[in-house]
C-alpha cells in the first residue's frame, strides 16, 4: 500500500478498528504485563494462499507502538503454504499482544480475497477478458477489499458512486431512454468519468452503442447472447460481462468475447485465508512479565 | 437492533459506509434526477437463508432522507426463500439509488452470518451446548456482525480485549503459570469479568480448575481429549470448545460435553445472503425524472 | 445540492465552519437574547451576479435550528442585480444572528465562483469549447466550489486525484515515457477512468496520440500551436487547453478547435458576490428580547 | 505558525484537506511509482507578492512522509519575484506528487493575502490607524487566513463569535438600546471581552460613548461624518471604521482619525499568488520509477 | 443553554459521553426490555442546592430517542431541597435506562458546581466585587461548568488561552519585563482581547499600572497587601484577586477593594448535588417488557 | 497508563481537551515567544497525597512537542507532601506554557481521586472486603478516573454499560421478577459477564441467590441488614454493598462481610491534589524571548 493511501485514507479506519476492539484496556494483557519489553512473534501461515496486507498489519501495532516492525520472509502477493513462516513482527510484548486480534482480521480477509481472486483470474488466462471487482464489498474495508483484488491478480472497477458512472435502469427510466440518459451524464458529470450502461437486452444494446457509451455492462446474458452483443457492439464500446458469475462459469463468460468480467464474490463471500501469530519471546533478558 | 444500539455505537459507521462510497456526489443519479420524487422499491430476496439487519438497511436510507420507511414482509431472524418479497422501502427516489449498495452491502452480510449461524446451531440441537461466536470478526463491523450471530440463534462471546478475560500461552507465561495468571486478572480487572483460561493440556486443565478459572477453553482438543476435560473439570467452570470448528464438527465438539463452541468462521467466512433492490417506481404523479 | 450531497458530504464541512465561528457561545446574541422568538431577516444582494448556494446557505442555519426555512424569491442560478431582495430566511432569532456569517461566507463565495464561471463561460459561446475547472479549489470547500462551477454554467474537471488520470512530466519521466505512462495507468486504475496526458510540444503530442490517451491536455501553448496540435489529434483523443485562462484570452484558446479550456482562477481567484442579511423582526408578539 | 498552533488547530484542517483531494488512492503516481525514492522539487513563485504559509506547506507533505522537509531560500513574510526560487523540498517522490496540490492551495491562498494585506497596510503609512480583518474568511480557512493577514501586516479583529463581543443592530434592539445592549453584554459575557458597538448615527456616537462601550464601530460612514464622530468620542473609546474599504479609499477612512480601519475583502476577495512546484529530480542514484 | 451552544458546542461531548458509557450495548436493558414501551420517571433532588443543566439532561436522552421530552417542575438556577421532584422525563423505556447515568453525570455535577457558587457569591454580596472562574475545568466540560458558574451567580474569566491574554511570569521574562510584555500582547493579539497582568509585588503593580494593562491580577496578595495595590491602580486598571481563594477568606479578598475574586475550586472541587431517577412507570397499557 | 490504553483510549481525549482550552491560538505565548527554545519547568506538589496521571501530564505536552519528556522523581502512586519536587518538564517553552493547564488539570484530579481512594481503602484494611467505584464518573473522564482509583489502591466495577450486567429494580419489573430478569441476562448477554442483581429486602436476596446471580447488590441497607443478607446468601454469591458510602461509614459496611464496597464519591466528588509548574528556565544559552 502506498504511504499516500495509507497516511491520507487506511489508517483512520485501523485507528476505528483498534477502537472497536479496545474501548478501555486489553485488561488481559495489562493484568500480566506491567512493563516494556521487546518482544518478537512469528506469523505464520495455517492455509495455503496469496498474502496480502502485509503493510496494514504491520502498521496496526505501529499505532500502539511507533517501533514496531515487521521483518518479512515473503513478499505481499506471494503465495504460502500451510505451515509456512511468513514474517516475525517485533514491538513491546503488550502492542504485540494487544494488537495481534485486529491486525490478523485485516490480514486474513484481504490474503483470502487476494487468494480468491488469483484463482479466478488464473480462469481467464489466455481469453482476452480482465477480471474486475464490483462495489459489494464490506463496509468501510473497500480500500483494504480493492487492494487485494489487485495484489490477487484483478483490476478495479470505480471504486464508489463519486468516480464512475454507471446507468441501470432506473437511471435510463428516469432520464427516458439509454440516449438520453447518457446525454444527461455527459452534460452534468465530470468530463474524466466514462459513461457505462447496464443493458439485458440485444435492442438495448444497439441504443447504448448509438448513444455512444463507453462501456457497455451486459447484466445477466447468457453467454450465446453475450457473443450476439459482442458482434453488435463491434468494438464501438468496451464490454463488462455481469450477474452470477463464479468459479464455474467465469471462462465461459470471457470466452464470450467481452473486456472485462466482474464478480462481486471476490469481495463479499471469500474465506479467509487462515493466519496465526505464535512463539512470542522476549528479546531482552529475563523473562517474561 | 436497540434504539441505544443504533443511536450511540451503530449509526456512526453507517455514515463512514455512506462516506466511503459517496466522496463528492452519486454522479449517475445526480445526472438523471434532479427534483425529489417520493418512490417505492422492492426488496427481494436472491437465495434462501435468514433476514438480519432490516433496522440497519432502513436506517442507511434515513440518513439520507430521514423520511424514508420499510414496510417489512418479513420479520427480523425470519427465514426466506430466493425469490421472496422482503419488503418496500420508500424515499425519494434518489436516496433509494444512492443508498441501495450500502444498505444492501449490511442486509447481505448481516444474513450471510445469521443463515450461517442457524445451520450450525441446528448441529447442536439436543446437545447442551451453545454455539459462541469469536473475535475474528471484520474490522468495523463487529456490532453488526456479533448481532446477526444472535439473531441466528447463536450467543455473543466477550465483545472485545476490555469486556472480558481471555488468558493465553502468552500471558500465563508472562505471569508465570496458570494460577499466578488468574490472580493477576482477578487483582486487575474489574470484578465482573469472568476469568478464562485458555488450556492445551489436561494438565494445564487442573491447573485452571485449582487456580478457579470461571471458564476453561480447551484449544484444539480432540474429542476423546475433550471427554477427558470435561470429566476432570466436574463442574467446577465452564467449558468452551474451540479451534477449526465447522459444520462438519461442531457435533462432536459439543456432544463431548463442553458448555460452549466457539465457531470463527460464523464471522470471518460466512458467505452473504444475496438480496437485492428492484422495481422501483414513483408514488407520485408523472413519470420519472 | 442533491441530498445525497448533503447528508453525505456537505454537511460535515458545515459543522465544521460553524464550530470554527463558535467555540464557546454566540457571546453578543446571548447577552442579550434569553429567550426563543421567531424572526424573519431579509437576504438582498449587494452587487450584481449569479446566486449560488441557497442550500448550503439553507442547512447551516437548520443546523442550529432545525425548523429554520429559506423562502426563496430567486432560483438557484439566477442572476440578481445590486439591492435585490433574495429570500426571506425564518428561525429563531437566535440562530439567525448566529449563523448569519457562516451562512453568507458559503453563500457569498459560491455566487462569486458561479458569476466569475458564467462570464467565463459566456466568452466561449459559438465555439465548441466547455469551460471546466481543476483543483485549484480552497482546501475543505471543494464540493462547493465545484458545484458553483457547474451553476454558473461549467463542466467539472475530475474531483480529486483519486477519480481522473493526468499523467504530468514527472510520471512520465518515472514511467520512461509517455507510451510507458498510459500503459502503466491502463494497468494500474480502475478501467473506468480515462487516461489524460499532459504535453508542452508536437512530439509529446504525437506520442500522446500513439499511446491511445482518452485526454491530451496541452499546457501552456500558444494559439498557433494548440491549433496544430488538434490538426495531428484529428479526433483521435479529447483535447484540454490549459494555463493562464483568464476572461481575455479564454476564447481564442477555444477557437483553436479544443474540447475543453480549463481555468483554476474560477475557484482560486474569484471575488466574492456581496450579500448581506437586514430588516430581522420578530415574527410573535413583542418587541425582542 | 507556532507549534501550538500547529498541532492543536491547523494540522486537523490540512487532513480534511488531504482526505478531500485523495479518497482511494492518488491514481497517477501509484501507476508509475511502485518504490520509495528520495527526491527534490523546487518552489518557484510565479508572479510577485509576499510568501506565506511555509510551514504550512512543509507539514502537509509531512502528513504522508513524515520525514519530508523543505529548505527554505526565503523566509515568511518575505517579498519575492515572479521566477524566484522559494525553496526546495524534500521527500519522498510520490509524497511529493501527492501532496502538491493541497500544499500549494495553501500556500497560495495565504501568500495571496500577505500579499493583498502588505499592499492596503502601506496604505495606511504614517495615518495613527491598524488594518485589520473580519470574520468574512473562507470556511474552515480561517486559521490560516488569520495568520497571513498577520504576516501581511495587518492585525486581527475577533476571531470568532465566542472572543469578543460586537453589538449590532440587532443586539441593540433586543436589548431596547445601546445603553442596555452594553449593560447585559457586561454582565453575562467573560469580563477580559471588550464590547464594541456598531452605530450609523452621530445620535448612536454618543449613545454607545455613555454607555461606555470598549470600542465604536462607525460603520459605512463618509469621511466627513466620521471626523465628526471622532471629535465627539474624544479618546473616550476606540474607534473602528467599517464598510467597503478598499485600497482606492482606505487612506480616507484612515485620515478621518479612526484607531482601526477593517477590511473583508482581504481575506474573502484576495487573488492567490501563483507558486509552482518545478524540476522533481531524484536524490538516489538510478532513474525515476 | 442556548440552542447555538447545544447545537455548535456542547452536543458533540453529550454524544462522546454517551459512546463511553456505551460501547457495544447496554446489556442489562437489551436483555429484557424488547420493544418500544413509552415510559416515564422521576427525576428527585436527594440533597439540597442549585439546580443546572436541566436542558444538558434532556438532550442527552434525545440523543438516543428523539422524542424524548423533559416535563419541568423547577427552573434552571431554581433552588430545590433534598426529597424535591424535579421533573418527570418521558421517553422510550429503554433510552431512560440507558440514558440516566450520562444525563445524571452532567446533571450532578453541573448543580454540584452551581451550587457551590451560589454560597460563595453569596459571600460577596455588598462588596463591589464579582465572583469569576478560572481554566481549572475538567477536560471536556468547559462549556457545562462554565454555564454552572454563571447559573449560580458567577461571572467567566476567559473561556481559554485563545480568548483572553494573561501575562504570568514566563511570559513576561520571555518578553523582558512588564511593559514589554503588555507591548507585545497588544502588536500581537486580536485588538478586542483585554491584556492581563499577573504581578505579586507593589512594584510589579507599578509597572503594570505604567504599561497601562487593561487588567491586574493582584497573586497570592495578603489583604493588607491587596489594599495597597488597589490604591497604587487607583482606578487606571481593572482588578483581580486570585490564589487559594475558598468560603473562608472570599469575602477578606473582596473588601480589600478589587473587582474580582477567582476562584479555581469551584469547578475543580466542587461536590456533586445528588439527584436520582426514580419511579419509572410506563405510559401505555399493559405491563413491562 | 499502558501504551495500549494511551494511544487507543486517552489520547483522543487529552486531543479534545487540548482543543478545548487552544481554539485558534496561546494568544499570551504567542505574543512573546516566536521561537523555539528548550526548556525546563518543575512539577510541585502544593498539597499532600498520592500522585497519579504521570504519564498522562507527559503525553499532553508531547502532543504539541513531540520531544517532550518528564523527568520523574516520585513514581505514579507514590506519596507526596506539600512542596515536593514531583518532576521536572522538559520541552520547546512554548509547548510547557500552552500545555501547562489542559496537563495540570488531568494531573490535578486523577492525584486527587487517587488520594481520597487510598484513604478511604485504608479504612477497609482488615476486612475482606474490597473497595470499588461506579459509573458516576465525570464524562468523557472515565478511562482516566478508574486509573486512579485503581492507582489509590481501589478495584475497578465494571467499566460501562456493555460490560456488565446489572439488574436493577426497573430491570426486574420488565423481566416479570428476580428469576426472570437473571435468566433473560444470561439468554442475551455474551456469557463472560457475570450477572449482578440489584435488591433492598431479604426476600429480594432470597429470590437473587435462587436465581443463581453472580453478584447480588445490596443497595442502601443497615449494617445489620447486610449482615443478615450476607449469613442468608452464604457464600453462593459474591455481595457489594452500595449506597451513600463515605469516609466516615465505610468499614461499617465491610464488617458486615461482603466483598464489596462500592462508592461513587471517589470519582464524583474528590477534590483535586493542588499541583502546580514553576521556575520555567531555557536551557539553551541567552535569555528568553
Amino acid at each position: 500500500m502506498s504511504p499516500t493511501t495509507m497516511a491520507v485514507v487506511a489508517e483512520r479506519y485501523l485507528r476505528l478498528a483498534l477502537e472497536e476492539d479496545i474501548t478501555s484496556e486489553d485488561a488481559s494483557t495489562e493484568s500480566v504485563m506491567h512493563e516494556a519489553r521487546a518482544a518478537q512473534v512469528d506469523l505464520i501461515a495455517k492455509g495455503g494462499g496469496v498474502i496480502c496486507g502485509l503493510d496494514v498489519f504491520e502498521r496496526t501495532f505501529q499505532l500502539i507502538d511507533p517501533t514496531a516492525r515487521l521483518e518479512r520472509l515473503v513478499a505481499e502477493g506471494d503465495e504460502v503454504r500451510s505451515g509456512q513462516l511468513v514474517g516475525r513482527m517485533c514491538a513491546d510484548a503488550r502492542a504485540l499482544l494487544s494488537g495481534e486480534r485486529v491486525a490478523l482480521n485485516y490480514l486474513q480477509r484481504m490474503s483470502g480475497i487476494a487468494t480468491c481472486t488469483r484463482r479466478m483470474a488464473a480462469e481467464l488466462r489466455g481469453t482476452g477478458a480482465t477480471l474486475v471487482d464490483t462495489r459489494k464489498t464490506t463496509p468501510c474495508m473497500r480500500v483494504f477489499e480493492k487492494e487485494a483484488v489487485r495484489v490477487g491478480g484483478g483490476t478495479n472497477h470505480r471504486y464508489n458512486l463519486s468516480d464512475g458512472i454507471l446507468l441501470k435502469d432506473n437511471h435510463i427510466d428516469a432520464a427516458g431512454g439509454i440516449g438520453a440518459a447518457v446525454a444527461a451524464a455527459r452534460a452534468h458529470a465530470p468530463f474524466v468519468r466514462k459513461v457505462e450502461v447496464e443493458v439485458e437486452t440485444l435492442d438495448q444494446v444497439r441504443e447504448a452503442v448509438e448513444a455512444d457509451a463507453d462501456i457497455i455492462m451486459l447484466d445477466n446474458m447468457t453467454p450465446p447472447l453475450m457473443r450476439e452483443a459482442v458482434r453488435l457492439i463491434d468494438g464501438r464500446a468496451q464490454i463488462e460481462a455481469s450477474g452470477n458469475v463464479g468459479l464455474a462459469n467465469v471462462r465461459e463468460a470471457a470466452e464470450a468475447g467481452v473486456d472485462f468480467v466482474s464478480c462481486g464474490a471476490l469481495t463479499h463471500s471469500a474465506p479467509i485465508l487462515d493466519l496465526s501469530m505464535k512463539h512470542l519471546r522476549l528479546l531482552d533478558a529475563g523473562g517474561l512479565s
